[in-house]
């Protein structure tokens, strides 16, 4: 299933995207896409619906398609050739830091470039959306907490990440650099998640051309990992890291001005388009 | 005014302990300690009741004095003395991390030592509670978006923050190593957030004896300088970095160990008492 919230920011409705490319109601199914309704059990109540059933929603804007995120963990330096390109060597075990959730918005709107920004850079990464509370599982288990999968764009100021004194977050959590959506794409759409196809552009330009391949610490093993530091809830989202191609990499690097437009996908999880704009 | 919340984990009621000591349920009058209760109008209509009118509750579990809580964002070696005793520098903006706001628990509740951890450890902290959203303030107005303060605990496991792959939030976000309370104090009863004492104590031994004079970034230069990368919602917390005396600084180190009691204290905002306890 592909669920999504349509709306405006703060009003958005759950929705089903259903197999004919029409947006289904499910507000008088479920409050939101959050919590108990991305649970194992609630995901089965709204697979048992008959889509045709559901009104049809016009498709004004797509809201983030999870609400009630209480943890957006990412994962640093997760692709071999990134790591290189950063002129970093790939870390011994995962690399965890945490993006604010006031930063979530939806896979299209604008990105506001913050006051002060000269390096505000782009990553197209898998997102994977906690259904179940996670604590000490194994490797083995761990695919059983995941609801499913959407795209993200961990969008990153490299001199507030940086240049600022230590620690990403800084440069992770402005308001607007964490776009995710347009679906939540339940775990059984997609059969392997280390072979997914993930593509972003800037200005129409390909940037960054990666698969979930080159992954170094896998789905499986990321769910496993930090459920041994934290309990995991509902909601929570890990963006799992980013293939090579961002700006920072680049020689000359290359970041975004008022008015570029990024777009990216990753297969079977739709694409986003953003225009990133000034902080007026 | 005393704000707190009263009950088991999960079913606090918002309540107010009045100049009596004794604590008077708010539940007819506001949902929760969050949001909108904490905003200036908020507080403002809390102020206006009389506490005579308001039911008693009894003293059972204390519960973290704010919910809703989006970001619980720290602040590192924030006083002189502490960075030096941990073989830091100051640097020369602060240092801004996160702790997963699932770490949140009571002032009293235990805290529980992670599976495979040797090297627990415990921060007193100044917490600053937002009450208004704040984005791009001045220093000069930093306090009106300021609903108050709190006692915080910034539990800290050494080697999962500096010995498992760089990035900090891995060693402050397991679960239970974030007490707030047992007081959100508002701001009006606090003359001088840049002169309080504060203390913690391991089985009774003093371990922490410092003041929030030797604070190096201080509440209105924090409030306006993460409010130059994020916005800062109602219910957010900024934990203002501890001073020296924390396990990490002595000779040889010391950290907890199941059965351990830690108390502490801020001049005003009240006292914690934790029991560590093992992961079983």
């Amino acid at each position: 299933m592909k669920l999504m919230r349509i709306g405006e920011s703060g009003h958005e409705k759950p929705a089903l995207f259903d197999n004919k490319g029409k947006i289904r109601d499910l507000s008088g199914h479920v409050a939101d896409i959050a919590g108990p309704a991305i649970s194992p059990e609630g995901l089965a109540k709204i697979a048992a619906l008959d889509p045709e059933s559901l009104p049809e929603l016009q498709p004004t804007r797509i809201g983030a398609c999870v609400a009630g995120t209480g943890k957006f963990i990412c994962i640093g330096l997760n692709y071999s050739d990134h790591a290189a390109e950063t002129g970093a060597t790939v870390p011994p075990e995962p690399i965890i830091f945490m993006k604010a959730t006031s930063a979530i918005v939806g896979p299209n709107d604008d990105v506001v470039i913050p006051r002060g920004s000269e390096k505000t850079d782009w990553e197209v990464e898998l997102g994977v959306v906690i259904g179940k509370t996670a604590k000490y599982v194994s490797e083995a288990d761990a695919m059983d907490y995941v609801a499913g999968y959407c795209l993200t764009n961990d969008v990153s100021e490299r001199a507030f990440q940086s240049e600022r004194s230590g620690q990403w977050t800084k440069g992770k959590s402005c308001d607007t650099f964490g776009p995710i959506g347009p679906w939540l794409v339940t775990k059984d759409e997609i059969a392997d998640p280390q072979n997914l196809g993930m593509w972003l552009t800037v200005n129409g330009e390909k940037m960054q051309n990666g698969s979930t391949k080159t992954m170094v610490y896998g789905v499986r093993y990321l769910v496993s990992y930090l459920s041994q530091f934290m309990s995991l809830h509902p909601g929570d989202i890990i963006s799992t890291g980013t293939p090579p191609g961002v700006g920072l990499g680049m020689k000359p690097q290359r970041f975004l001005k008022p008015g570029e437009v990024v777009e990216l996908g990753i297969d079977g999880l739709g694409t986003q388009r953003q225009t990133f704009v000034a902080d007026v």
